[in-house]
């Protein structure tokens, strides 16, 4: 059995934002980080909470990001912010454009955020789960290095690509929310087989010579194995369209790895979309909401995304989030 | 071997536009729904192409689809407009709503067009084409009749419901073009099987329990399989969201049937989002996009997605189109 300490999400929060503080992050910038930390690891995604508190921290030592960075934002069209997140942590630069995205996307009824120079966002739903709690629909896009290959190839051109929506209820809370990466599976979890030295399902990666294969390393030189087939390779290609060429940021075949210390800041890219649904369909929006809600609900068996996370969420406000010991002494031996 | 005839581009658009103008479509509905069929021939979907030109004119005749409906487009917010298409053919909301749409994106950077009322939109690539040739990226998402069910059930909630993002070169083309459905298959393949009484592979269709069958008629009362799984799921929600909730449109469970007489107009909706990618990137846009498109042509045997369509629509320029003899027979009988 593994020995574990329960802790809130407040001291979640804190213990990352000392760490990072610590590490030469600006409490300026540590302070969004550690929201999201916290906000990840009640959402029960606990691959991208505390765990990646260490990875940050060498990540500021090593130069990878840049801990006193200061985003800049930009308003070059009406509906259109960019943000230079200056190759600092991504959660900043999404920080301060939200700001003035939310407001713009109310006035405008769309606006959308396009941010280059930027780094690993972590979890991709927290940020859109904002929007909708800010009562607006929000889509986003965030890209990696490369590590799906094209259907007919071999050779990575394309990350894992995820994208997230969230839609908001009546109450300002995130009715849906749907965050999903574009393999298979995600590329954390081969890497954890790897560690431990055990052998992958067959459908998750593929070999340098594009073929099948359960041996976690031969995976990691080749790729990951695209959700749906080419159907996938589609949506880690939208997504590059969106988080990369829309924003001028570093395709994922010109990023440097988001593990380990080297090759600087990857200068990865996200781009969000903030829809005002008031200004597209008025009170129907929600009675369409709702009905669509009610058909998942009223199955029995169904699952609605975003409800696993909803029901980790709740269980942690009341009760605390469950936390390795292990992982705990590594992050507090930062502190 | 089948009997054929080759028609150019010109005499498709033109058979199509008869035979729409004699069911009693105006000439204005008939002309952008002509144009679409012309362009869906061009890029090799002959599957939604002059085949539909039968179903077309017997909608027109039962009232599923209003003939000489006149969309009204709004301009509630400075960067939305809504389009109610009054149970006309989506081609004309589309029609006159781009017509304002491009010109708003360019001027804000971003401008979303919502469309309700509505009808099937056909290909939907075919429409975010044309924003690329705006040289705006385009993402569109249009709704259809629930055939999807949720991980869990196995009642439908959702349609295959496509999603479709264009990018424009510099030269004014669509330099990739994603356009595809959340299930693994299309619905129209499955009902082709069951009208020839063939038999379906495994992974199209689930009967009406959520079990695996072979039989394409259990599968049209049961279910369609999502693509990769609950990551097809996220999709069809994904632009479920976006085409019905965010337009105000019926939903999938609401929509009467795309084929047959019965149920008045489906009422299904459209919605576009198009981005000026000078406003979001400036000239990195197309230095992104031409390394991303070369990363796939630099190898061997790599599918681009949009490729093909491109290659059909060249041969078809030069060389028009080969046509089935009875199916054209079929559509010459309607004029």
């Amino acid at each position: 059995m593994t020995a574990t300490e329960t802790l809130s999400l407040t001291e979640i929060e804190d213990l990352a934002f000392r760490a990072l503080v610590k590490a030469g992050t600006t409490e300026g910038n540590a302070r969004p980080l550690a929201i999201a930390t916290a906000m990840t690891e009640a959402d029960g995604v606990s691959s991208h909470g505390l765990a990646y508190i260490p990875i940050y921290a060498q990540h500021v030592k090593c130069g990878k990001v840049d801990g006193s960075a200061r985003p800049v934002i930009a308003n070059p069209r009406p509906a259109v912010l960019i943000a230079d997140a200056a190759t600092g942590f991504a959660h900043s630069a999404i920080d301060v454009g939200f700001a003035r995205l939310i407001p713009l996307a109310r006035e405008m009824g769309v606006a959308v955020l396009a941010i280059h120079n930027s780094y690993n966002c972590g979890v991709l739903g927290v940020h859109t789960r904002r929007l909708a709690e800010a009562g607006l629909v929000g889509l986003g896009f965030t890209n990696a290095p490369a590590s799906i290959a094209p259907s007919g190839g071999a050779k990575p051109v394309l990350g894992t690509n995820p994208f997230s929506i969230a839609a908001p209820d009546a109450q300002g809370n995130a009715a849906i929310l749907i965050d999903q990466s574009a393999s298979t599976i995600a590329k954390s979890e081969v890497m954890k087989h790897a560690r431990e030295g055990k052998t992958v399902p067959e459908g998750w990666v593929l070999d340098a010579d594009g073929h099948p294969t359960t041996d976690p390393d031969a995976g990691l030189k080749g790729s990951m194995v695209p959700s749906g087939g080419y159907k996938g390779v589609g949506i880690a290609l939208t997504v590059e369209i969106m988080a990369a060429a829309l924003t001028g940021a570093a395709l994922g075949t010109q990023a440097s790895p988001f593990s380990g210390t080297a090759g600087g800041p990857p200068r990865t890219g996200q781009f969000f979309v903030a829809i005002d649904p008031g200004a597209t369909a008025g009170a129907d929006f929600q009675a369409k909401l709702a009905h669509l809600l009610a058909s998942f609900h009223d199955q029995d068996g169904a699952r609605l995304p975003g409800d696993g996370r909803k029901a980790c969420r709740e269980r942690a406000q009341r009760e605390g989030v469950v936390v390795d010991a292990d992982l705990l002494a590594k992050v507090r031996a930062l502190v």
